[in-house]
């Protein structure tokens, strides 16, 4: 090949960036050749840039940046070419981590990562492959195999967390029914199951001869008073051992194991590092201790933990591809559809969780995640209904039969079961939170296992006696969703007569229960909720109000003819009280109805929960989650909430007036040993870098972890590192004496982009920088000269001072 | 009522900021009336930001910023008081605009807003009303008032907007019967109403007495090729007539009210300015025109439409409130809930509607606004389903009546169906841009009305002869959703039998028509999209796509006898293709199913619109929206694509390299005209100011029309304002001479929080920053140094360059 008089120009500012130029003839005459190159790769020609030098005219511009040129010189065509095409060039920069020491650019445990530097760091990936991918077959399948990595990711999440759904809904469904009886043909059997496969012929429904009462089995007698109390010790017995085990286990392998994970989760997803909360033994633990909690009888559901489980999954699986397990933002994206998975399995509604995951969860929600949340929601959706635990065939669980039309009416009882939900679920929030306080405060907090034990114990002993409590929350929902049809023989539709339905003595027996039930259950939920046990809230709630709505509403229903559908009501305020508690609204109108298949009861739904809502917030702005994430401490930036004080971005920095001056590394003339006394010295997880003292002209930006790794590194690697020797980030080595030890370039590790705002921005503009772009600090400048520096817990330990808490409850950066 | 020594800090920076500090004794005594002050006011008091002064204590931080401190003074307690609680000395400061000039900080036309500036204005707005309202009870209702407008709004936009959907609906209606004939009883009846309301009796169905055909009317037969002639040339004489007006009006009145409005409202929302797209004569003009292009019988839909008239009534309703009137922050607010509420309206589909204004529609789209967005569409469909135009009640337009379960074998079909839709839907964009930029480029553009009439009579000359084009479009896709019950009398259900249903003469005979109609349907929506007349997309190409599966399947299911539903086949169909059109996935699945009521088939719906969305994005990654916004050079910054290019802020900025300097304003030492030479000698939208001309380190940003509107008022109202008047950004006037005019203080206008990232910062993060903060314009520093400024137009000028497109198609700023 031939070659060209280009002129090639070196920037001086950094001697790795290469541009090329070439004359305008020379242009002319490959024309061709450059909109050829143009398609398949990505080079920067532009004739409209260079408008002064009309002699030389900007080629390729192989790198990044705008600098001096050169000399002219003679180039060969190849040069240009392998120049371009193997991306060695520009990919080097590109991605400088990774030429780097390991472990630069991670981060520690419990600290916030920058999400603006990890998106970054992925696009950087992403070009690399793509570059490469012109180079040969195996890299296009690479490049081909990445671009779809996301997509068989979420497959895999889906298939893995619905299989596992399924297996939790079928073991607990199992053990639940094992502390009445047990299967004698096959002891896995549960109880329906039992009796479904049952050759013998039996009279009441699930009273076959297979399925024993623990009574039956060791006394032979099943009625009488000693059997009853034989029952009773034994459903207490299981009990006291399943939540034994759950406890037991949850201490001893995964103490992350327990309590529901959404505050959690909700923190990791905003950018917070908790190592080990998504890991293996937290997913293998979670899933037994699911099981055995559920099954214990403890008023606790399993959809929180579900989510839990799928994120879980996600994580794990991340590791499978090198996109997502080395950048913390991409996985966060996978872990934002993992939740929406696990609202999936746990109600069978793929569009409610991900609009769970939009509403409630995730922190950074791009239309992508959109679509790729709903893939997965629909496998893992899919996966759970071909394993078909609940044995229905259908998505949806607690399928509803009545489609009869409501009346504008019937609005105004809506409205005031969202009021009655609002409130319940404000007092709950206190009453919850304040417990917990407790436990975190006093002795009580030292001895989980007994306190698991204590409330196991009461539970199943006031369970116990009321049929409605002794059931499992599942089964207890599908029996109140009962229209009673002619043959149901559930005691709820005990009439005397069936058309127009006076009340039988069944009818208002089964009602008391039920009262008793509602209080019961109300109560317990309280000390549950955030016990050393894997434990959700859904359910409970939903049960709570069902109760509450049969109560209510079975009596009017009983008086008049023209009579009102009960299930409806149960519904709409199981939805007015779960609005109350966690402050959802559209994503749960939507699993409601995803739930019940009730498409037209979206307005009586919609009605209660905004009701809920409202009323819930006029009493405080959290929902169960935001608050038990303050219990805990972490640092998350609500976005719901704006930030309404007046301050500035100078009111919140660091220093305070009063402080001494900030800590800040210059580009050049500090030697390592000056370097690393300064960062002994402080606690800081990050220094600015300026150009001199006296100027205080930002630089750049360096995290602490990587200028301790990298000087180490350079320590025990790099030949003549000593303490004296320069530390220098400029672009050119300072000159030195000539004996003096060679200088440490660390350019490399330094944020080139810090972002800044200017001491006058007000902070509400501060906050929603912090909170759109994900950040962990930013500088503050006053005409151009640095100031000082706000990070994402300065700002939260202002918000906390401004609400009259106290700041130091904050406890992580 | 006594005072205290208290230590008053008149900041030196900017003299009308007060801060009030207190020795620490008194401090203690009033320890509890501050935290009662605390209680209802929002002072910041706090004794951990002042560790040195531990004799001076920060006690009421009345405004912003954080300075030295003035000598000790006696203050009285009134003072103290009144100066935190009249909410004067802050609430001046927080607002500078409402005091300034009229005009200042509002936007031209064509204009792209700044949403932080407005963002903030907003804020600082919902500040002063919270603190007057602990003032008066009166200033507490407005505050109250205030609060709830919002809701109060949207309740208005849904009452307003579901009523004149309703309109529509039964106007288009009528209009459309007309074609065919009139009723004698009543001519405003429609066909169906009008032999609804017959008293005679009558045989086959709509064929009653009352209703006459044109032809009947005039020559008195209905039968023969004489009437038959006749009714044709009546369909087209309307058709021609109604199409006529429609073109008319729009020209004569209102040119915005043209098209689906879709684009430009993507692009308002994105922060752009057009005056008079969603004015009172757009909304009028296209109310009208709407049914009149929809009666016309040409290949159009009205949900496009809807959604521009819903924004129009969202638009006109902000006025009745100051909050939205003067924030156009808040209003786009407003406006992505009002795109929710005319998809509500279009489908009877409210989240549908909310989730295609979050995916499609919207480019901030804060949970707040979800909220609302979802009340505004319930209360729209409520008020369309009270209206009823469709007369059946529900919410649902096309209820289907089939709940049969799909097989797991018949996802295969799904697939292709997505493959087909993706196909056609990237064929149909491309046809339609090449259509429309000929339009734009040859002489076709300049006679509108002769191509709509044109257009007008080609539709309706091969629309009448087929039974299945002649009918409306919502009438089509009813019969087209059939189940073929036993006592139908569709030709299409015209089987030989019905147990195991052989195909009949009369369904070979339809199944030929649809499928004429197929073609004819999809050659003319491409020409008809983009017509100066009021038309949307939807139903269109969900005919196109009824029809052709229709065509395919009816065949399939005539041969063997366990019958597949050909009409959820339509179903998956109308979903893939409108996929392909649109690229919406997750609320087109939602539309879908609320549009018919299939909660059962979302696996297969979403299976076909994910592939028709994948095989679409190959052969191009735009939708028929963006490819429209584009080909009209808005200044629209797509949300969904990432920048993957690896350039530097540097290589985008302004100056280029060979380019002048950048023009910047000092913020002292430069005169009145010289300020305005500088101005006039240029065409940039604003100016960076900084300290000094050799320093370059940046103060703030003025916008040029907050300049001139501030200068021209200055030289009019102040004395002595005139030439050689010094003008000066600082916080102090520079010293003078004495007998020099007196000097313009211009601070006021100044953004004092303008937007910087390095020179080295990737565009990748810098696009990033624009989308998510929706910025206008930012400053480019290097090492604290001012070097350029890149505007949103900079950016898609780059972007265009990139993609190898002209980058001069970018229009506006």
């Amino acid at each position: 090949m031939s070659g060209w008089f280009v002129c090639v120009c070196t920037p001086s500012t950094d001697p790795t960036n290469i541009y090329i130029y070439i004359t305008y003839p020379v242009y002319t005459r490959m024309k061709t050749l450059l909109s050829f190159m143009h398609c398949f790769s990505n080079f920067l020609y532009s004739i409209t840039t260079v408008r002064s030098n009309s002699d030389c005219l900007l080629l390729l511009a192989l790198s990044r940046g705008w600098y001096k040129c050169g000399k002219w010189e003679y180039l060969r065509e190849e040069d240009i070419f392998t120049a371009g095409m193997n991306g060695n060039g520009p990919s080097k920069l590109v991605d400088p981590l990774e030429d780097l020491v390991p472990g630069v650019g991670t981060y520690e445990d419990f600290n916030t990562i920058d999400w603006v530097r990890e998106k970054s760091k992925d696009r950087d990936r992403h070009r690399e492959i793509t570059n490469k991918s012109r180079q040969s077959t195996v890299a296009l399948l690479h490049s081909l195999c990445d671009a779809f990595s996301g997509w068989l990711l979420m497959l895999l999440v889906g298939l893995m967390s619905g299989a596992l759904a399924g297996g939790i809904d079928i073991a607990a469904h199992w053990l639940s029914d094992l502390k009445g009886g047990v299967c004698l043909t096959d002891f896995w059997f549960n109880h329906e199951h039992c009796c479904w496969m049952s050759n013998e012929t039996f009279q009441e429904r699930d009273r076959c001869p297979e399925w024993q009462s623990w009574a039956e089995l060791i006394t032979g007698k099943s009625e009488g008073a000693f059997a009853y109390i034989m029952n009773y010790m034994m459903y207490i017995f299981w009990a006291l051992l399943f939540s034994l085990l759950a406890v037991t286990l949850v201490r001893a392998f995964a103490p992350y194991a327990c309590g529901s994970g959404i505050p959690e989760i909700k923190t990791i997803l905003s950018g917070f590092i908790i190592r080990g909360y998504l890991g293996k033994w937290t997913l293998i633990i979670k899933t037994i201790t699911l099981v055995l909690a559920v099954s214990s009888g403890l008023s606790l559901g399993k959809e929180g933990p579900l989510v839990h489980v799928a994120c879980c999954c996600a994580n794990i699986l991340c590791h499978l591809f090198t996109k997502y397990r080395k950048n913390e933002a991409k996985r966060r994206e996978v872990l934002s559809a993992a939740a929406a998975v696990g609202v999936s399995v746990a109600f069978g509604a793929p569009i409610g969780g991900v609009l769970f995951s939009l509403e409630e969860v995730s922190y950074y929600f791009p239309l992508k995640t959109l679509w790729r949340s709903f893939f997965a929601a629909l496998v893992a959706a899919f996966t759970l209904r071909s394993i078909n635990p609940f044995g229905n065939s259908r998505l949806v669980l607690f399928y509803v039969e009545f489609h009869a039309p409501w009346h504008l009416v019937e609005l105004a009882p809506f409205v005031l079961l969202g009021i009655f939900g609002g409130l319940w679920g404000a007092l709950f929030i206190r009453a919850n939170i304040a417990w917990c306080r407790r436990r975190k405060s006093t002795r009580l907090g030292h001895y989980p296992v007994i306190e698991v034990l204590v409330v196991t114990a009461m539970t199943a002993l006031l369970a116990f006696p009321n049929s409605y409590t002794r059931m499992s929350g599942a089964e207890l929902i599908s029996e109140l969703f009962n229209d009673c049809s002619l043959l149901d023989s559930s005691q709820l539709c005990g009439y005397k007569q069936v058309t127009d339905r006076p009340a039988g003595e069944n009818l208002y027996t089964a009602l008391w229960q039920l009262a008793l039930a509602l209080i019961f259950k109300m109560l317990i939920t309280v000390i549950t909720f955030g016990m050393k046990v894997p434990s959700g809230l859904f359910i409970p709630s939903m049960l709570a109000y069902y109760h509450h709505d049969w109560v209510i509403f079975k009596g009017w229903c009983s008086q008049g003819a023209d009579c009102i559908t009960p299930g409806l009501y149960a519904m709409v305020g199981a939805a007015a009280c779960l609005g109350g508690v966690t402050r959802m609204t559209v994503s749960l109108v939507v699993i409601m109805f995803e739930l019940t298949g009730g498409l037209e009861y979206i307005v009586p739904l919609m009605a209660a929960t905004m009701t809920s809502k409202w009323v819930a917030d006029a009493f405080g702005r959290e929902g169960i989650y935001e608050a038990h994430i303050r219990l805990n401490g972490y640092p998350f930036l609500e976005p719901k909430e704006e930030f309404e004080h007046s301050s500035l971005a100078v009111d919140v920095m660091r220093p305070r007036r009063s402080d001494p001056a900030l800590a800040v590394l210059t580009q050049d003339g500090m030697t390592v040993g000056e370097v690393e006394t300064l960062v002994e010295s402080t606690h800081y997880s990050g220094f600015p870098v300026v150009v001199s003292q006296e100027s205080q002209r930002l630089v750049g930006f360096v995290f602490r972890r990587d200028l301790l790794i990298s000087i180490d590194n350079a320590r025990k690697r790099q030949e003549g590192i000593v303490s004296t020797s320069q530390v220098f980030f400029s672009e050119h080595a300072p000159s030195q004496p000539p004996d003096a030890p060679p200088p440490l370039r660390l350019r490399g590790i330094m944020d080139l982009s810090p972002f800044t705002v200017t001491d006058h921005t007000p902070m509400d503009i501060t906050v929603d920088i912090f909170r759109k772009l994900g950040l962990r600090q930013c500088l503050v400048t006053h005409n151009g000269r640095l100031l000082g520096i706000i990070t994402k817990k300065d700002i939260l330990k202002h918000m906390a001072q401004i609400a009259n808490r106290d700041p130091d409850s904050i406890l992580f950066n």
